[in-house]
């Protein structure tokens, strides 16, 4: 009987494989820009959203290689927007999957190249993705995805988070760059596959809440964690957001008030899920990232309690 | 009686106008990078290139808006490959169309997320160009774009520029950089729009090799004129092709070695030029690019004879 491990390694494996031949190298490549490219087809994350796109595309309708074209699509426009927030002039990060940062690795010119290879690529997938919809709904489509990674999406939600100590340190303020940065791209993730599917007006508005709530909450809790983890190490380690002047909803309302908020957009999250389900039952693959929601909370929760206990000794 | 100079610029305002108005921002933008991405659209530069998509698309018989629309996709995606190419991980350039570069008034992020907004409005448009075609031409085009930006085309041709210290540094790594960065844009300016609308094949392969003749005569002029214009200040400015160990044909086989290959590019261009006006006469604006060609050959000839001149004193 395989445990749990080794059959999600085998649900992935097929998106391994797509992920990394997706991206064709011609053979008169510079071989400085082929070994870039190659780290980070060589190093695909774990591939959660691709097997999403795929599960929702498939579940309504469209056909088998189409979904695959977009989940390695949207998980390259993905890749891309991380190996240009790994940057020195953005988050100056070191380590990325497992691995070191392209921009270490092959220079900041290789990583630059090799994001804007996936994204070129990308494009060209989502057209192949989307060829075959009417007109109308490729239209749809595309006006979509050039909201989400656009200047009413990623960027600006990118730019903001840069320049966060020019900006009011409010809660609407972080919760406006959540919806740039995270809520975007869970909505291609989530809400793209269904729409050029065969999904209904309605259910694209459930889906468009869901990705809303999540991805709100997801962002709630890595500022939570952010927070909580540096307190835990008694103050030493200063928590990364503070250090980058970053936003941190948790360092802008407190760790109590943050939870509560937590806890509502995942009640929120859950209340739709359950509309969505009573209407759409194939779509229960998505009560597992419900139930991933719900286990970090507790995870939270718990080391916050922690915390407290030990301000009380 | 307008002056050349006038009537020019009024040929060129409608296109200074998309270029500026074709990027809309929301009102909710961070203001660094409505600052940044304003200040790369109201320095358009010379706009020779949507004019001749334009010229090109609308001689073939695409409607009015698509080949606007594909005027400024085209200038949008060569724009965003300036502003990285001058960032300083490549070029390290200072200024560009007469204004100090992007990274510097506005940060290496503001840059490159200005880049990105560019190609992601880019690609929107040239959907929009593309979608009235019949799907089997969509394809094409879409594939042609695909080649031209990505692994294959003028990113390829950028990596070999920056790596050329560990290539073997000979006319034939030369051309071959050329062919990706020059000739990649300039194929997609004139083989795409008239690939767009109505030009047979025997057409698109007169303008293919146009394209190519010009691209390697406008890169071989480049390097020429870096070479001697160093010379031509005694030497005092070294060449930056040499500064930066860049491929510089001029360099690799000699001065007068590279005029003659110049001359003979310009005379296939022309050959091939005069095939394709006896045939399609109403592309007479091609002329005007021929005739600045063979103008820069005479001032290269000039300026190399000048040098001969004074070597001799």
């Amino acid at each position: 009987v395989p445990t749990t491990e080794s059959m999600d390694s085998l649900a992935t494996k097929p998106f391994e494989e797509a992920f990394n031949s997706g991206l064709v190298l011609p053979r008169t490549l510079d071989p400085n820009f082929e070994d870039a490219i190659r780290h980070v087809l060589s190093n695909p994350g774990s591939l959660v959203r691709p097997r999403l796109v795929f599960q929702m595309a498939t579940t309504y309708g469209l056909e088998a290689a189409h979904s695959q074209d977009l989940a390695v699509a949207l998980e390259y426009f993905h890749t891309a927007s991380l190996l240009f927030d790994d940057l020195p002039c953005m988050d100056n990060a070191f380590e990325r999957r497992g691995a070191p940062c392209t921009h270490l690795a092959f220079g900041e010119d290789g990583a630059i190249l090799t994001a804007l290879a996936l994204i070129n690529r990308a494009y060209a997938l989502t057209w192949r993705a989307v060829s075959g919809a009417p007109r109308a709904k490729q239209r749809e489509a595309l006006e979509f995805i050039e909201k989400c990674l656009g200047v009413e999406g990623v960027l600006n939600g990118q730019s903001l988070d840069l320049h966060y100590l020019d900006l009011p340190h409010s809660r609407e303020t972080t919760e406006r760059i959540a919806r740039g940065k995270t809520v975007s791209l869970i909505r291609l993730t989530l809400v793209l596959p269904a729409m050029l599917g065969s999904a209904l007006a309605r259910e694209l508005q459930l889906i468009e809440r869901i990705s809303l709530f999540w991805g709100l909450a997801y962002q709630t809790m890595d500022d939570l964690k952010d927070v909580l983890q540096s307190s835990g190490q008694s103050g030493k380690t200063p928590a990364r957001d503070a250090l980058l002047s970053r936003p941190n909803i948790a360092a802008v309302m407190g760790v109590r008030a943050a939870i509560q908020r937590l806890t509502r957009f995942i009640d929120l999250g859950d209340r739709v899920l359950r509309s969505l389900l009573a209407w759409k039952p194939e779509l229960d693959f998505l009560d597992n990232l419900r139930g991933e929601l719900h286990l970090e909370l507790a995870r939270v929760m718990r080391n916050s309690n922690a915390l407290v206990e030990r301000d009380r000794l």
